[in-house]
């Protein structure tokens, strides 16, 4: 029995952004070969993001984290089927849109690398996918409780946190895994034009412009479940981040790179 | 007074299939000998098993993990009466089914073999057996909140996680440790088919057909009841995973070799 | 909306003491030149204050704690824009209580220095400030649940915790952020002549005589926010540090330097 | 206010046990020069206490074990004040049971020393006595939710855990700390002849017959709080550990060295 507060409302905002993505993703294609060569700083972004959010606590030994190819929309850069805490620059691999590696390099490609695919494809301003069981929101991934912001560092969500049900793209029968395009499919739609979705039972999808930006966007989206979960325990009417308020920090500048600068520092040790 | 929530039902297929062991096992008798040399790679996986789950939080000084030995199912490998995080390949020793250790060497055996030995005998299908006091099954196994399923990682607990009290076969009067046989043999009944039973104020014990796969079983056990206790802090109806997602999940190749390939790496450095 | 319980009760002592502030503060103008180099051993108290709240998890890459200068209290040492745990002594800067630096060194200050600025421009008693998102205070500073003192290390929250509103200053529309004077005054008003504050949705402002006590009074606020909410998750009536304990507490010399000495320890490894 | 709750029911066995105790203690005096050298082994052991207690998060800087003298019933052993984490044999000091020191080294003592002096002459059979601020005792000692065993491991609750009011001595306006003997006394008549009392708003106090089963009381009471307060937490009616099983368990030897060995490694990397 699914609650109807599991049912995504898809926004039709969301709906119009996916079907107008960029022509040149539309296009996309079996792979013929790479994209070409990556800058070595890019590729190191992308272990620090494996390494730093294991760390954190986001990652145990599954969850992932790619990048959109810099030189061709189509393609995407995601380590191997490999616990995140252990991935260095040569596990990283190059996929097309529909997620076929371009060169597999005879190594297990992760099972559900088509969430990224898919959200590259119906996201043309994203350019860092995050998959994570990031702890704190599962539990809200399974009750009618909404995520939404305490917190100044979590102002991003205010745009609304959508949940999505793999039961209503694959049936009652699914083993919860994103094993194909279609529920990958689903779950970019439910997402919308949003930074984060929760999937129910499971975990959720963070994306970014960038990739210290997608980091920063699932670090405090766990963060700030933990303490919606501790305000709802407190009892009482909870005082969240309003639109306004979203909106403004969304506009802001901030101190961003020392949040990056330490984490490189902790994930590399320099 | 105990609650009838704390009986356990105790299933006639669990019965039935206790019943209807392996015919080598039903003749195991006291112990005349090794059963033979052990391949140093299942040893040293004994050696992670431990280690990991101290380093995990699953155990404390105590807890136990033990595996069948490969050239004869009457025999088990257990460590040595020792805390989990400093057992090495030499602390092993090997035990017949009822539990005596084939040469003791001088060492304290662990005092609730019984678990082991008696699992051993009424499922033939288990390969590796852990007991450990997994730090939040415990309110679960002193309330009337059955363990539920909310996460896909924990999918295997679809099954139903059975709640063994100890009074029911030992009276009101135990000192709460499966001390003997006959206390191992009721623990392992109510077990029945399952990946998982509650032991009462104490922890559990959580069985599979490999040590990784068990190992995977009492760690997502361990995050899976922490995440229930927070669903249920938030309030409201809990979507739980489903028998058919369970089953699903149960046929379903995945992604496992990740895990134990960190887990080895954080126990052995290597 | 904001709840009633959400706006600060500016106390009138507060304000009397804010406007009878030391006369050399309120000639406080743009600066001229340093105020004088600073004795080492300060600096490094303030490089362990840094490190010592990252540790103990009051800092993520973010929070900061700055001293008045000892030879002219129109001036504050602060880092500039830097992880806390990465701070050292070649990172602090000297500031007016306008907040402008003496000396940019071409590095980017804190965005939320103005609250280090007017709290002393505010309190001539206070010679250390914090400013923490110190985790189990933001959902006390969302909720009606006022933060108040269950442990005895905590006593010196007997004076009450008051919660500043943002908008109260500025407007339904800020980012959340202490971007500027006109709010880091708003501020240090709803502080009053308390030792903490709480800044609804953001985190707290912390002061001390000197740094090892506004560092023991940030970490035990963390400390009693936990116990707080553990207490009223166990249910029923609390009973909480009284006035009468409080004031005495306030008035005993107490073991403190025992703390400052393993803080020391664990930041600098001497 | 303070609730009925609060107040301690010192039975009438504690009492005149307090009354009967050693006459060798009863004639203890200020003192006249150590009671001699003692065993390395056993400083070490101290040394171990104080450190694993904070390995496990049960003292911060604050917090304090001590032994008696195993020549002289009237001497005990303490660390001068010093953080635990920092203790080595150097730092103990030796006092007489009205905590006066034998030779104070020019070492400022601890402020709280008389629990352990008070508690040494009320119960001859203790010879550890632990204080800590063990962090989930605190909330049950300021509601009136008794702490109450849920585990096996911590079944020496059984007897019941009073909770000393130090108002009930003390008047209403203490600084909370037990500074003199007449406030040791009384807490040491609360816990009367049981292994552990909370004190309100503060922690606890431990003893137990040597420093291994003191600090595995410790251990244990701040395990079975967590666990107790999540199973509180899940709702429903619990099942404690029944006082049939307590006292059948303090009667059963168990594998106790465990965990002392595992605690001296960490403590002291042998």
């Amino acid at each position: 029995m699914i609650s109807l507060l599991r049912v995504v409302a898809v926004s039709t905002v969301a709906l119009a952004l996916a079907a107008g993505i960029d022509q040149r993703i539309a296009e996309a294609q079996a792979p013929t070969g790479s994209a070409g060569p990556i800058d070595p700083a890019l590729i190191e972004d992308l272990v620090v993001a494996n390494r730093v959010l294991a760390q954190e606590g986001l990652f145990d030994a599954y969850g992932h984290v790619s990048v959109r190819h810099p030189a061709n929309p189509n393609r995407y850069l995601l380590s191997r089927s490999l616990a995140p805490a252990l991935v260095t620059a040569g596990d990283i691999l190059e996929y097309d849109l529909d997620s076929n590696p371009v060169d597999p390099k005879g190594e297990r490609s992760v099972l559900e690398r088509f969430i990224h695919g898919e959200v590259y494809k119906a996201r043309p301003d994203v350019t860092a996918v995050i998959h994570s069981h990031s702890p704190t929101v599962v539990p809200f991934s399974v009750t009618g409780v909404p995520l939404r912001p305490v917190m100044h560092n979590a102002t991003f969500l205010w745009v609304g946190v959508p949940v999505w049900e793999i039961r209503e793209a694959g049936g009652p029968g699914t083993d919860m895994l994103v094993r194909n395009g279609a529920l990958g499919k689903s779950l970019a739609a439910a997402l919308g034009d949003k930074p984060v979705a929760l999937m129910r039972g499971h975990g959720n999808v963070v994306v970014g412009p960038d990739i210290p930006t997608a980091v920063r966007y699932a670090y405090y989206t766990e963060v700030n479940a933990r303490l919606q979960a501790m305000a709802i325990a407190l009892g009482g009417p909870i005082t969240y981040i309003s639109p306004e308020e979203g909106a403004a920090r969304d506009k802001s500048p901030g101190d961003f790179a020392r949040a990056w600068e330490l984490w490189r520092k902790n994930a590399l040790g320099k």
